[in-house]
């Protein structure tokens, strides 16, 4: 049905590596491919900025999915990494700056890529795989995926996990998670908010191809206007929020995709997007 | 049961035009009434304004209940009236500007209101019908009413719904809603907070009738108080949302009411309020 | 099973009072034994603070549960209390501040201790026994738990309590059960994220003894760090969260504990725990 195509960041055209980049439906893949544990190593945080940085350039490309080979989504931050550079001269302190700063900006960068990322989740995601679900605008999993944040457990508490998980969930269920490092399972994720939906994994592929179509079938434009404007409103008080939406509203309502959105819906025929 | 009295915003009784008002129960119902869109045109918009004026200067009304005709419950705004204004000198603009405007003036007048407010929704709530619902205190609907804000699929993304719905819900829900225009019935809005309670058509006027007693039974001023500190102490960081609302519950105690309730209560009888 | 060492205050050996003390599992359960309304009047109050207190300056002590006797958890603030103040000069304006303040420091008390805080609910949570439950980290309930902020009722609007609970459900729950003062069920209170788990009454023990035990066998500095974080992280913005919580997870990460306890998980292996 779709045409795929892997790539390396390095032009080769191997679908292999630590994160195994493919176009398919108007999506950008980007799949975590460094089993058993997908670890949130350097190298693969500093292939998931690329990613992004591709999907935001490439007009071609219209949402991104992050995904994952094996049987863990993501087990988090690489604890050998880290553990390596404690005979670092400052103990590791320096490294561990880099890596938090580098992941930190890797979940604030899929909020400000201007076209939706959408998590599929088919196992395990811990730690800061757990928190790369929570960073996504959206997330889907199969009904045997698991989550947690166990830092807790090994004397690390996930700290910069906690930032996107108590921001997508309550905050008892937050701290249930945080505290007792215990795992929970997808049908309790979705009561939590943590995902959006849970498909059976043999209907895994048709359903992420399904959202594809449906975001790809809008306008681009709208879409960038539409989610930058989410994360911004979100965190002001509501009535500077509405002073915002109105201007992104009218801004929203010059350009030309909004005049043939909304003249194709009067005239019952389907649109068609300039991105402008 | 209840005496309904009907009349129209000019004065004359007849309960016809684009908003109804009737009063029943204690309450102010404003029934949006010009199916089958029940669009927020200019015109509907300045009589729900006129509507929650009128509810917040006239004693004898406790509650506003905003309610339907038809299938819709209402369409959002008006695209044949935005759509019209294109050919203005400016393109629209000071239109679409003046639209947002007392659209968003709208959603928190409802807030502001000093008393409850309950969405009474039968039939399907789209983008700023969607955004209604949200900014009421409660929402009560059908079994079959339904929810979308679907400006994404005609090029106008709903920013101004967002501000409300994202309020509501957890982030990934309304992302879901926001990003794909699909739609959610009642049993997914319940689940994910945006109404309080699913309820057969059937008995919708029971329950509607049951919610309004028990509210016209509580000391007005009272619920004037706690109306206007939760929307305030919500905004607030924690610690200064306490500084805010010990001082409110101060006056709160010091207030002929509270003296009187807390009085009945202690008493084991029926308390007497004077709203003072 | 456990150790269980009851006293009071005072340094006497009987565990009686209004506020029980024991230890028990590492934890130190507070009580509230002053049924049928188990209220929480200045002597409970600041019982409770002297048990937080001790909770803090004690390092045997690894988490605190808050429980009741009796079929009330808590009605919240002695109504007769106040009452009885309504006779001083001032009306009973400086105790009421007196007693608002309190009630409103010991819920952050619960949210700045350095170590968890579980509510235990077996029964009737009202008004700023409800709020109590709101702001402990964690909340277990008995299936006949039941929540309610009636202070509408009865004229004095339960308006320091909805800073908790609007903090930990969606607007529109909070808002329903603010406005109508209407009782919830556990699994209503589940669903709304005021409670983490509901469990049958003859088991309550044992599972909050699992709880004990589960975080017991944490690194307290660990557990310190993770939960001053959280609160603190939650009312920043996203970015500043991060910047904030990537100094946690550095200084965390340079801890001995999340070395040994790194270490320990790479060699499969239990951690031993020296909370530096």
């Amino acid at each position: 049905m779709a045409e795929v195509v892997s790539f390396r960041m390095d032009g080769s055209d191997r679908g292999e590596g630590p994160v195994l980049m493919e176009r398919r439906d108007g999506a950008l893949r980007l799949t975590l491919n460094s089993p058993p544990t997908n670890s949130l190593s350097i190298a693969v945080m500093e292939q998931l900025h690329a990613g992004l940085r591709l999907a935001e350039e490439d007009a071609s490309i219209r949402l991104v999915v992050i995904a994952s080979t094996g049987k863990v989504f993501s087990a988090g931050h690489d604890l050998k990494e880290l553990t390596a550079h404690r005979s670092d001269d400052d103990g590791g302190r320096a490294f561990y700056e880099r890596s938090m700063r580098l992941c930190a900006d890797l979940m604030l960068a899929i909020t400000r890529l201007p076209k939706p990322v959408i998590a599929e989740v088919d196992g395990l995601a811990t730690a800061a795989g757990c928190q790369l679900v929570a960073s996504c605008d959206l997330a889907i999993c199969t009904d045997t995926a698991t989550f947690c944040t166990p830092g807790v457990n090994i004397g690390l508490f996930c700290s910069t996990p906690m930032v996107a998980l108590s921001r997508a969930t309550h905050r008892k269920q937050a701290m249930e998670m945080l505290l007792t490092g215990e795992t929970i399972d997808a049908s309790t994720a979705k009561e939590f908010g943590l995902v959006n939906r849970i498909v059976p994994k043999q209907y895994l592929d048709q359903v992420i191809a399904k959202y594809a179509s449906v975001i790809a079938a809008k306008s681009p434009l709208t879409l960038t206007i539409g989610k930058e404007a989410f994360y911004h409103q979100i965190e002001l008080p509501v009535s500077e929020a509405y002073d915002y939406a109105i201007r992104v509203m009218v801004e929203n309502m010059m350009a030309k995709d909004a005049k043939e959105g909304i003249g194709a819906f009067l005239e019952k025929r389907h649109p068609v997007w300039t991105g402008e």
